[in-house]
């Protein structure tokens, strides 16, 4: 992690085990990214109470699952900082002194909180105050590193764009300390989910990256292709099939160009098809089961990394709110911490 | 301070010197409650910053002065705790975890939210999550320190009314943790400002506890009085006289008693009357200004009995806090402290 290097910094919340969706849609991301910048990722527990703040029962178990999925999928822990958001005070102090110059309006219109809000109205009371401030809980998140970078997809502009606004704030009412950060667009690798929906637990239409290839034999072998082909005789079209997106993710080009022909040419069934997927994802998922396997024997280990991880984002973020505080006048120099 | 004392907890905003009128409106009462309670008192420099935060410039400078007014007026750091809110991280990390499942419209509905924003509106901009939510940093302040009474006068009593429906939901959603603090009720000794209306630094109307009998003499000799009396033989009316509660509050009972009998028999004047304030002002600021220059000799005494406060708030936050994180399992017993 040598200091020239762009600085990135992203989260995902501890709310169950990571799918397919969740590796071609950001994992696979931050994995490449881990090689060219120093990267600081952290499990996002204090946003997953937000949502869950009425039955949190399962936050602490999902805690160091995400980190043994997030380092069996091939995150590295001597390449970039793994750490837990609620063991790093800092980004909670910040919070609370971003949320004194954040307009009330900003985060009103914030079109996610109204999607969000209305996408689970009925199912979870969100009219909390924590819910309509998630997006300075995640500007102090990200800004408290003073990234380079932040790795978004298309969908998340908005809120990246808030963190920006709460920069720029800052920086005219104060002396300025804070960069915007850009937005690092990711391609949105969509994998459907098995029944041809979104990929999602709920739906149990998923494959977990924890899945032996016994539980992922019959989900495969089950899985709906393309609709209008009803027989093996009739030629099928890879572009109307659920399960092609699979192979374009996983199965290598050759190996591929043999399955359009074969099944536009009513050469290849599905049958035969999904065997070759399930190579396919034998070979994907094989690495992921060593890493993982290799961790759960010694389960202090996923501990000790999120350790080591936490004291490098603390030594960061402590830098930053000294110097958040001289510029607001809290800060001390004549005590002596109380032990914070 | 003996365990067995019931423990109270109570704080103010560092926003300048304080006056006579903090002194009976406040000081007296918390100057009372330390020989019969465990007191934590604080100065609340975070709540400073939800009106001030465009112009923070002076608060760290009110922040030792208000501590030295504290001191001076006989607030004892043997009998009570007095720390800094700042200092102790624990109370931004509460305030996170209760804005969770805090509804919106409680804080929206908060009598004094809409007053205070009223008052100040066009003045300061406080249409920001942070005003919205300082009831919730106010509750976390509180219930940090699992009092069982918070002094209030009747006007705060909707702030602890939340602040115990915060408790309650808390207590309700998870296995319950705080206790509702009571109000102790404090008679508001009202004392007007020299020239009758509300004392307030801003309006120029006041007498600070750090003046000296040069810089008070003038003032109570140009004060207003009781302005239907015109002439020293026109009989006056101490109930009428904007000066007679200043010696209600600081003038001997018997000597009250003659004051009374010569305003209202026109046989004492308004300058004797005021020369009496004067002595009552000499023996009142007295011992406040004997202890204000032991201290002011030893600046660095108000640090260190800081850092003495900030030390006994923090074992005691810090308690509370691991007993919130086991119910919102949030405590990872797993992990040493990352420096936190």
């Amino acid at each position: 992690m040598a200091t020239t290097q762009q600085r990135i910094v992203s989260g995902m919340r501890p709310t169950g085990p990571l799918h397919l969706g969740h590796y071609f849609g950001v994992l696979e991301n931050w994995i490449a990214l881990q090689d060219e910048y120093e990267c600081f990722f952290f499990v996002a527990d204090w946003h997953a109470l937000t949502s869950e703040y009425a039955t949190p029962g399962r936050i602490k178990q999902f805690v160091p699952e995400l980190v043994l999925d997030w380092v069996a999928a091939g995150l590295d822990p001597e390449k970039c900082t793994i750490f837990l958001q609620s063991q790093i005070k800092e980004h909670a102090e910040l919070q609370l002194l971003f949320s004194m110059f954040t307009p009330l309006g900003w985060l009103e219109r914030n079109p996610t909180y109204k999607e969000v809000k209305g996408e689970l109205e009925g199912a979870k009371d969100l009219n909390t105050y924590g819910f309509l401030g998630y997006p300075v809980l995640m500007a102090a998140d990200i800004l408290i590193y003073r990234p380079h970078l932040v790795p978004v997809g298309q969908d998340q502009l908005p809120h990246l764009e808030l963190t920006r606004e709460i920069a720029r704030r800052f920086n005219f009412l104060y002396t300025p300390l804070f960069p915007e950060p850009q937005a690092k667009l990711t391609e949105a690798q969509k994998l459907p989910g098995l029944d041809g929906r979104k990929m999602s637990k709920s739906y149990g239409n998923a494959i977990h990256l924890s899945e032996t290839m016994e539980q992922v034999t019959p989900k495969i072998m089950g899985m709906l292709t393309d609709t209008n082909r009803m027989r093996k005789k009739d030629p099928g079209n890879p572009d109307q099939c659920n399960m092609y997106p699979y192979h374009v993710l996983m199965t290598d080009a050759e190996t591929r160009k043999e399955i359009t022909s074969g099944c536009t040419q009513a050469a290849l069934g599905c049958v035969d098809c999904k065997k070759m997927l399930l190579k396919s994802l034998e070979r994907f998922l094989g690495p992921i089961q060593e890493r993982r396997a290799a961790l759960e024997a010694n389960p202090k280990r996923i501990w000790e990394l999120l350790e080591a991880g936490n004291r490098r984002a603390h030594d960061v973020a402590v830098q930053t709110l000294t110097q958040t505080r001289e510029r607001l006048n809290l800060e001390y120099g004549e005590l002596s911490a109380s032990g914070n």
